[in-house]
């Protein structure tokens, strides 16, 4: 049984008791959360007794994936595995290996095998890339193809898959006949659109979604629906095409629950900062409260170089109006493939996003942590603050640049302000 | 005459012309917005013949600001200068020198004598410098010693100061009875509060309002007034202390207009991401459309040695609700001194903020910006999107780092979706 059904059985699963643990919730409420649809657990049966349990969804902390992965042009498995030690370092919830270059499935397994973190995948990739090196074109993948690569990653523990089942001939004729300025930057969704291009055809996750599903449900791999339609850049966010993709995954994320099996919806992408707030209430209402995965938002596109910034911009509002699974942007977004620091500076970005909107979600811990720091700051202890910051070593390197002579912190150096005013105003240190 | 006045009697002046270039707007319009107290030009007219004219407000384009300076730990004056340096390149919008060590008299000349970008400062940092090295304690500074450092200030080409001159008795008394987590985290604000209690007397800066706006008004230096009760961390955001100093701000903004005085108002500081918009519109409200200069906000507490990107989310919000300038945040914040490449990210990340908030603004020319990106990234122009990137040297360099064999990033390498899509749906290059 997937988590899914054990939740609408009833009964409380120990992964179930172990998410609840560690968010600090009911394990009732956990499972009851499962059982509407609303909260999911990425665990494939496979990875059951190794895999760390991580819940997203409604009424809980917001969660971070850190992308990684291979390209034609960067191939070094050593270099990947690095990459996901300075994820886990930097605490995201989860990694998706997105390697398209190399030997794809060694890599993809090896990564499993290096994490007990949830791994998601594109296994549209390896259809692709196998449809190059047997058939020497994309568009010669056959429809099977895609399902045998799902099978495959299924069966080596991938916990969730982004399949773009939304991409339809409906959605594409509606891209054609608006027109757009950057068309479609979603890797799988070009992959699809492609073919269904060249055959004339109807996308084959779509068309058999059920072959789909009854795969998933084996497994328990939870289904992330892709958002192939995603705008890239603000002038293209929230058209029609877009919208036509989410009104689909609404009713493939109901398929979805009828069948058993585990399901989020993902989403933009470019958004100017007003349109996020109306973005992740129209998910919500049209996927009926299943968990939202945002990439950024991107809430500009001149900021190459800094898109992790861009990205925390949009994904703390995403979040605070709902979203539960932001999608880290690096440094390298748009420019090349991301290097290991950039893995450290998109997670931490993502993490601060996540934090600030768990702070007015009302998340459980979330408020109380800033008030240790804030407490911390207060009485001028320097190692509880570093202890405290979302990057410690950061903070300590940091202070260590430029060190104060006295108490307080080389910004202020005699003169911190809440140093004089505890004096004369005569407030007492706090223990919090 | 100050730039109000001269708007007032109907004359465009040369300043305003020049900042109606620069923001593609009539100047009959940013005379108009002057007139009404909405838009500031910060201009010492002791450096009228030398001082980049910058404008902000209502229907501008969000400025950046930067702080530099020294502290009684670090005191080069060529570091200074070098930070200064970085803030232009970055392209800040003004400088403000914070020194508090070394010679701050010289550093703040040499500040002036380097740049053109208006310079703010904080006259009550010398004032309680000089009354340490004069009189052996900060509490012994005389309230005329204040006004001194003003006309000093003033008299050197200081374009704006920052006055904490809502820092009340009424204000501290709230303070007191209500109780904070973290007190007082502003320098300047707790100077004056530390002399109000020692010496029971009501601030200097309140009190002799008048007198301050005399001394503006000969030079028509623009009043920052100061939010000497923002909080320090979210749990003490919008208090009573900090909304009874906005309330006096208000009645001081009125009083400066009053005075043919050019004025603006800082606010918060630390934040919840919900509170924000609230805390613009109540200052719009309160300060009759006066501008609106943030620190921040910050979003949360916990993220030492990342707090530009949290000041990144909060600015973005606050420029989008209606926030005018935003003083910038560095990675170091809470934790030391800036150093020089603290000065480049903070700067960046502000205006990453400044810029998502102007595209929802509508500020002339941002939406545009945006648009001319996504066509260069359709056309896989990476020398155009490098020239069109907030941060060109940085978009130029992560692209080198990891450079693609095709014509593509090396992110998707041969697997690029813009070009798959693009061949299969025949959409053309665009040129915009």
């Amino acid at each position: 049984m997937t988590q899914l059904e054990i939740a609408r059985s009833g009964i409380i699963s120990p992964a179930m008791q172990r998410v609840a643990e560690s968010e600090g919730l009911d394990a009732e409420a956990i499972r009851q959360g499962i059982a509407s649809g609303s909260i999911i657990i990425p665990a494939n049966s496979v990875r059951l007794g190794s895999v760390t349990f991580c819940a997203i969804g409604k009424g809980l902390r917001t969660k971070v994936n850190a992308n990684i992965g291979t390209s034609s042009d960067c191939r070094s498995l050593e270099t990947e595995l690095e990459k996901l030690r300075v994820a886990e370092e930097s605490r995201a919830d989860t990694v998706m290996d997105l390697s398209t270059g190399g030997d794809i499935g060694a890599i993809r397994r090896a990564i499993i095998e290096a994490t007990t973190l949830p791994v998601g995948t594109v296994p549209i990739y390896q259809a692709a890339i196998e449809a190059i090196d047997r058939r020497g074109a994309i568009v010669a993948m056959a429809a099977d193809d895609i399902f045998d690569a799902i099978e495959e990653q299924a069966r080596d523990g991938v916990d969730f898959v982004t399949v773009h089942c939304g991409v339809t001939r409906a959605a594409v004729a509606r891209l054609k006949r608006q027109g757009r300025v950057v068309d479609v930057v979603s890797r799988g969704g070009a992959f699809l659109i492609a073919w269904m291009l060249h055959h004339d055809k109807e996308n084959p996750l779509f068309e058999q979604y059920d072959r789909l599903l009854e795969t998933a449900h084996r497994y328990d791999v939870t289904l992330s629906l892709g958002d192939g339609m995603r705008p890239g850049g603000v002038a293209d966010a929230t058209d029609r095409a877009q919208i036509e993709e989410l009104v689909t995954l609404g009713e493939l994320v109901e398929r979805a629950w009828a069948a058993g099996v585990q399901v989020m919806v993902e989403g933009p992408g470019h958004l100017p900062l007003d349109e996020i707030p109306a973005n992740v209430q129209l998910q919500k209402r049209l996927c009926k409260g299943a968990p939202f995965y945002v990439l950024g938002p991107l809430v500009t596109d001149v900021a190459a170089g800094y898109d992790h910034i861009t990205g925390a911009i949009g994904g703390a509002i995403a979040a605070s109006a709902g979203a539960d699974f932001l999608c880290y942007v690096t440094p390298s977004e748009h420019l090349s493939l991301p290097g290991v620091e950039d893995v450290r500076e998109g997670v931490i970005a993502s993490r601060i996003a996540a934090h600030a909107a768990d702070i007015v979600k009302g998340v459980k811990g979330a408020r109380e942590w800033d008030l240790k720091m804030s407490t911390a700051r207060k009485n001028l202890d320097w190692e509880e603050q570093a202890r405290l910051s979302l990057a410690p070593e950061r903070a300590r390197g940091v202070r260590r640049q430029r060190v104060s002579s006295g108490q307080a912190c080389s910004m202020c150096g005699e003169f911190c302000a809440m140093e004089l005013v505890s004096k004369h105003l005569g407030t007492k240190v706090v223990r919090c």
